[in-house]
């Protein structure tokens, strides 16, 4: 019997897939685009079936064993459902059941930041660490916790929502409907919000960032940001340390409630490195509640890149079979 | 064979001890006065073994299968030791390796809100609850996590730190060296601490508190406040509001972390019951991301009072024995 696994990750642009293998390589890629917010669930879902029948295609006859799907929201791991995904029309969708009953399948559905974590212990950054914590600097935080190596999903599936920490009271508004939240502070888009506001102000300053935006503050992506600080560009530093910054702060008060061995950075921000993480281990050492009385943990990048949501899924899915527990 | 075990929990002021049947009832007590600060280790330990070895002669012998020991402080569980406790002289202290060549029994020893969290999860207001969080409003606040009905520890012992969240940047400064943690907002000192500031300003306000507090802002405790506040005074009444609003407010990053079933308040303050409690979950149903898309938890009283500690530290020392984990 073969032991390959397909992994999809739906995200707001693209659905990204692939057929994995139980060393969590990537064997075969395979990508749609996703379906506009308006589209009916049953469009996204056709999607994921054609890349999913591309893929089983692919790999021949009865060789793909399970199908594992990440989506960004708030999913019901138990019951297979996409109760609520910010970026689709999916309200309480039950997922699961229908890729099921038209795949023929396992089939396992779960939040992505979660899969993320999943492929980070298995194969990537956090190899080996029984407690680990993931957080995803993308849109906005996206957080997952692993505790003696298991998935921690919380009573209803909803754990891991980081991002919405009250940082600053008053502060920034959130899509949320509060202010302040973590994510206002702390993000990818807060990255390129900065390397916007350098662009702006203009100058000798902002030159480096200008030259690869075209000039137009409104062109200024995060890999613009990353790349300048890699290059050595002191503004886009700048930014990438206030990132950092906030990152570490905001970890303290995770990390006092979990207490884990390790916690895995992913998300665009992170390209940067250590020129990210250095602000934020100083940052979470300053802040976290018993500094010198207690082991910190190892603050590092994940290692898997955007594939690793895809790679979780798949490894997941596929140890849901053997009757293993993420 | 018997199945009584021996809670005991090592207090700031007091060590109080039971001899606790596999039903949580606490058949027999004993106490004694904590060793000051400055008392060396063995001086604490005389008072544990002293207490124990009263209870195991109470139960007749034979009939005591195991000990388990709470303290307040970090405890790191696996291998019995406690690596700070703030009002004891212990700093990497081998209590269990200690207790059990003095005691010739199976010792445990654990944190003292994780053994809270564990009574109130057996036979308290947290029964069937397999994802349940503990804060206990003390001079601080304790927390517990307990997910899929285990304790959870955290890498190093630590998990369950919530009292230092940051809740107000540049705030009120804490003991702990940081400023503005959600402690310092909310706890039994920061509810006595508003039943002074209402004596202290006088006036028709101030009469229920300073009845009986004799009048002297010094003298209030939190008692008084809980007291005046259920015989329906205002002002009292507004200082519980208060505590428990910021209750609510911290409470959601820690259930949007974790995501539990029930969250079980104790301490003095919840003597006060519904008037703690209505305006926690108000401000909690306000401050919870994903509010009306999501599932809340339960917000309760603890159900066992003050013998908590000791119950949990019992109860987990003896199924510990027989192979379980708490």
């Amino acid at each position: 019997m073969s032991h390959l696994a397909v992994g999809v990750d739906v995200g707001g642009t693209r659905i990204k897939a692939g057929l994995v293998d139980p060393d969590g390589r990537v064997v075969v890629e395979a990508a749609r685009d996703t379906p506009g917010r308006t589209a009916p669930p049953d469009v996204v879902e056709d999607a994921i079936v054609s890349v999913v029948e591309e893929l089983r295609a692919e790999a021949g006859p009865d060789q793909v064993v399970a199908v594992g799907v990440g989506a960004a929201g708030l999913v019901d791991h138990d019951r297979g459902a996409v109760v609520f995904a910010p970026h689709l029309s999916w309200r309480e969708e039950p997922l699961r059941e229908r890729l099921v009953s038209r795949l023929d399948l396992p089939v396992t559905v779960d939040n992505d930041a979660n899969l993320a974590a999943w492929a980070e212990h298995r194969f990537g950054a956090g190899r080996g660490e029984t407690h680990l914590v993931l957080v995803a600097l993308g849109t906005g935080i996206g957080g997952a916790v692993l505790t003696d190596g298991r998935l921690q999903r919380g009573r209803h599936g909803l754990a891991g929502e980081f991002g919405h920490q009250r940082m600053v009271p008053g502060g920034r508004p959130c899509q949320c409907g509060h202010q302040g939240c973590w994510e206002q502070y702390c993000s990818g888009t807060v990255l390129r919000r900065l390397g916007q506001e350098i662009v702006r102000a203009g100058g000798p300053v902002a030159a480096a960032l200008a030259e690869r935006s075209g000039g137009d503050p409104e062109r200024v992506r995060g890999e613009h940001v990353t790349g300048a600080a890699l290059a050595g560009d002191p503004a886009a530093t700048a930014a990438l340390a206030e990132v950092g910054t906030r990152l570490g702060e905001g970890l303290a008060d995770v990390v006092a409630a979990l207490d884990p061995g390790t916690v895995v950075v992913g998300g665009g921000p992170i390209e940067a490195g250590e020129l990210l993480l250095v602000p934020a281990r100083a940052a979470l050492a300053r802040e976290l509640i018993g500094g010198r009385h207690r082991p910190a943990p190892r603050v590092v990048a994940a290692a898997l890149g955007p594939l690793a949501g895809l790679v979780g899924a798949a490894d997941l899915a596929r140890s849901t079979l053997g009757g293993g527990r993420g």
